[in-house]
């Protein structure tokens, strides 16, 4: 059976998202509401992406000695470096990748792409570029938004990329234990195909679920659309193996939870290639589940909806908190309904006689094994709901929002055309600040819009739900200046220092790659930053491991992300 | 309002578990009990602990210039080197630790104690050590069984004890988030009586609450007796400050999740005061329970119990799982029915003629803030338990439980009076080996003991149950050689090698002090192991803090290990 969740699409146009046999294109009524909010409409002659060809590479820079060595390890077939291999490699697929994609830059390629075909190639291949002194950037869906997957030389000559599509199998299953052994390079759709004929599922879902790999979702510390009920990657992760320069870190004792000192696997989380590369995880996985519910809630405001999630979260727990959880605030409810159409139209219109004149739209799925257990789940919650003010909707909003979960991004690339930039950040904060932060949050990036005298929207929504806090997921709209990656560096980084002044956290569940580098002194502070270059130190001595990625280099590394986002 | 959790106790005695005041002794029953199964009886003179005054302690080695600095960040009179405070800080309350204290080796005792009075003087202290290279020691509850507070010396001539019992106020609240930071000195019962007033609760209660620390639960990666349902101590802490020679790691983002990178937190969590000292932690609290709800089951085995719980843990999860959940095998129950005197005989006469032979006794606690939601979950659960062949018995097996749950320990103390020797080790592992894992472990137990000439009672119950796994926790109890120490030493090694070859982790709960450590490399690896020493080397280049402890010294560890250890 294939469905949304198992259904593999082809790997993604070099310069947008997702399938390219896929057309998503914006409806009339659509551009119609963004004429009327930030005066752009469809241009005549769209800023169409460059022909392919006439990507601009760097010079190959890879030494002989290095590409030999290489191509003794997996073979010369899998070390490509022509022009088309080498653009789908140049960056990953935030705002700022695909601006500077479009445009022909293709100076973030690597010389060669590398396809190793079991773990121990990519130990050979790691240990090669080590002593060749060949920067190695691991790539796995190419999904990352921060920079993750830039093919940066550092201080080095030459950079080749690590494509893990090889290694695709599922090694190992424990079905008394549910507990399975992937490989990194398993897309998201191909996790679920493999585990479904167990009866099993991982439950992770990001947005980016068709394209991004599971080392991807370690190696970022990932947390997907449903991970308020199966959990944050990291919740999931109990063993892995991480190849090294300084050799192979396997962690892989068959355990639930140790008090074996530092848990060591929590380095491996989150390393981002700079570390080692992950070339296969363990992980919990839960039965597929046969029952599912949906809702859909309309609430008062932003803070009468955190109430209400807050109380499920600490006082209900697991028994009825949404395996989905979301929010939207009031900008994102009025532009998620207008674009809905006529029903949306209506929707708000019976909410205003309601007496929720801005209503912040709840979007909730319950997944499980049993019928009756989901059912009571999903009627526990809607009678805090209620206590709360908020006002049922039909299941078909959650249901239309389901339907749509993985299309959201394919948007930009239209929108780019005609130069309507749009993009999301995230971050996660304990409940006492979370309006506090969202309202911060939300003013610096409409001030900063303003100051460029860009209009624009902004909108937000409550996406992961926990007992101490919750995550809020921004999107914004604007009018493109000529150059929209400078203009969105800008406008991200008075987000990024809100986020900050908050307390908050600078990542929820994208990572730190090169666009979050310059925050996150501040949240693990100088000393664990130190921390950090230690354990680099030691397992990358030679320092060749997706430079200026997650661990800063030695030089200043604010000036340094500013010079490799050419901003 | 006191009960058993918030009701403090005086300080333990040098000697041994424990309220001095207190008396816990062996029934007449449970002396017959011993005489039958492994020939141990009273002995008219026992052997009792040397007077305190006749514990040999080192000559103390602390320089004093090392002193007069300590002097001016404390103050004189928070520098102690009288005999008392020297024998109280000269190990924890492992048996070796009891052995050797007990026949006056005070080799082990710090050559001072320091008091320290806030997380600042700490951090000064951990500098002073630093830079006068002499060896620190954090002590919290000095409730360690593998060894952690033994003030060793490493390669420094002097030695000293930071106690931390002056950290002892719960410095910041967030009822809203449900949040609290809580310092390092506070113990069990004192941690209880800050939350209770505001309604909330840690609900963290090992064997050890009413002595240990809440720094000692973060440092050793702890779980209490309830973690089953309130989570580990890993899975409470949201932020730390540690204290280290390289200056303070704080780690203090207000995020319930965050994907900035690997989680540099959960090298704090397990560091055991050989990376820092920790002086504050922060960490997700619940409401205190105003309902509970207490069930006893007999299962027809211990595979029926792990077949059970293991289906509770992975289809119902928290809206089903008791909060403290344990069942004993057939001979731990067996000891404890007959223990309980008639009333034991009669369920077991009960039990038999339910065609129960060698019966698992479950002894299951549900707490909550809803009465009603606490009788569903505890019904739920018996209906499953009843499809695996589970006999119900009467609740009151589970109060009386519950009223003994700190007192086991104290028992030691009597047995070693008469020369039996009793001890505890716990592991855990995956549902599809727990039951070869508990098999193995308990036949290296028994052929250990039965190589020595010693009979042995070995009895183990699952103590923490997850979804992909439990926990198994041993205890022995046998006739004591002349040297109980190395007895017990080769015990461990043998059980330790079945927990490694069994790939199940070297500790559950009670992390790596010295005990731990020669097995530490099958965990994590050689180059784990470099990780750490790494991190140790940023945070403590000098190798001041709690050397031989969690992370090994270059020469040989094991040699070092057993030399320390005096086998």
């Amino acid at each position: 059976m294939t469905d949304d969740l198992t259904r593999t699409i082809s790997r993604s146009v070099w310069h947008g998202w997702g399938d390219p046999a896929e057309r998503h294109t914006l409806p009339s009524h659509a551009w119609a509401f963004l004429e009327r909010e930030i005066g752009a409409r469809p241009i005549a002659t769209p800023d169409l992406p460059v022909a392919l060809l006439d990507v601009v590479l760097p010079e190959p820079a890879l030494p002989e000695a290095a590409r030999a060595a290489l191509e003794a390890v997996v073979g010369a077939a899998q070390v490509r470096d022509d022009h088309a291999t080498r653009v789908d490699h140049a960056g990953g697929k935030s705002l700022l990748d695909l601006v500077r994609i479009r445009r022909g830059d293709g100076s973030h390629a690597p010389d060669a792409v590398i396809f190793p075909g079991s773990p121990e190639e990519v130990q050979q291949v790691v240990q090669v570029c080590s002593e060749h002194e060949v920067a190695l950037v691991p790539f796995g869906g190419g999904t990352s938004v921060v920079g993750g997957v830039s093919a940066l030389r550092g201080r080095f000559e030459g950079v080749v990329t690590l494509d893990l599509r090889r290694l695709a199998a599922l090694t190992a299953l424990d079905p008394v234990s549910r507990v399975a052994t992937l490989q990194a390079g398993l897309r998201g759709p191909e996790i679920e195909a493999a585990l479904r004929p167990h009866g099993l599922t991982l439950g992770h879902y990001p947005q980016s679920h068709q394209e991004a790999t599971f080392g991807g979702y370690v190696a970022t510390r990932s947390a997907g659309q449903a991970s308020t009920g199966y959990g944050r990657v990291d919740d999931l992760v109990l063993g892995a193996r991480l190849a090294t320069p300084a050799g192979e870190l396997r962690l892989d004792a068959h355990a639930p939870a140790s008090a074996a000192g530092p848990r060591l696997l929590d380095l491996v989380v989150g390393s981002e290639g700079a570390l080692g590369v992950i070339t296969e995880a363990t992980v919990r996985v839960t039965a597929y589940p046969t029952a599912t519910a949906r809702g859909s809630w309309a609430f008062p405001s932003l803070a009468a909806a955190g109430a209400a999630l807050r109380e499920v979260a600490q006082r209900h727990g697991d028994d009825t908190l949404p395996d989905v959880c979301r929010v939207s605030d009031p900008s994102e409810t009025q532009v998620s309904l207008t674009l809905a159409g006529g029903i949306g139209g209506r929707l708000l219109a019976y909410l205003r006689r309601r007496g929720l004149t801005e209503p912040a739209l709840g979007i909730f799925l319950w997944e499980g094994d049993s019928r009756i257990r989901v059912e009571q789940r999903r009627l526990r919650f809607g009678s805090v709901l209620r206590r709360h003010g908020a006002v049922r909707l039909p299941a078909a909003v959650a249901g239309a929002w389901q339907r749509g979960r993985f299309s959201g991004p394919y948007l930009r690339d239209e929108l780019l055309d005609h130069r309507v930039l749009a993009e999301t950040l995230e971050t996660a904060t304990t409940w006492d600040r979370l309006l506090p932060t969202y309202e911060r949050v939300r003013e610096a990036l409409l001030a900063e819009f303003a100051a460029q005298g860009t209009p624009a929207v902004v909108q937000c929504h409550i996406s992961h739900v926990y007992a101490v806090g919750a995550s809020l997921y921004f999107t914004c709209v604007a009018r493109a200046l000529p150059d929209p990656g400078a203009q969105w560096l800008r406008v991200k980084g008075a987000a990024s220092d809100a986020i900050v002044a908050a307390g908050a956290t600078i990542t929820h569940h994208h990572a730190v790659g090169t666009d979050h580098l310059p925050w996150l002194t501040a949240e693990v502070g100088a000393l664990g930053l130190e921390v950090l270059r230690s354990v680099k130190a030691t397992l990358d001595p030679v320092g060749v491991l997706n430079p200026g990625k997650l661990v800063p280099l030695q030089e200043n590394s604010q000036r340094l992300v500013r010079t490799l986002t050419g901003s």
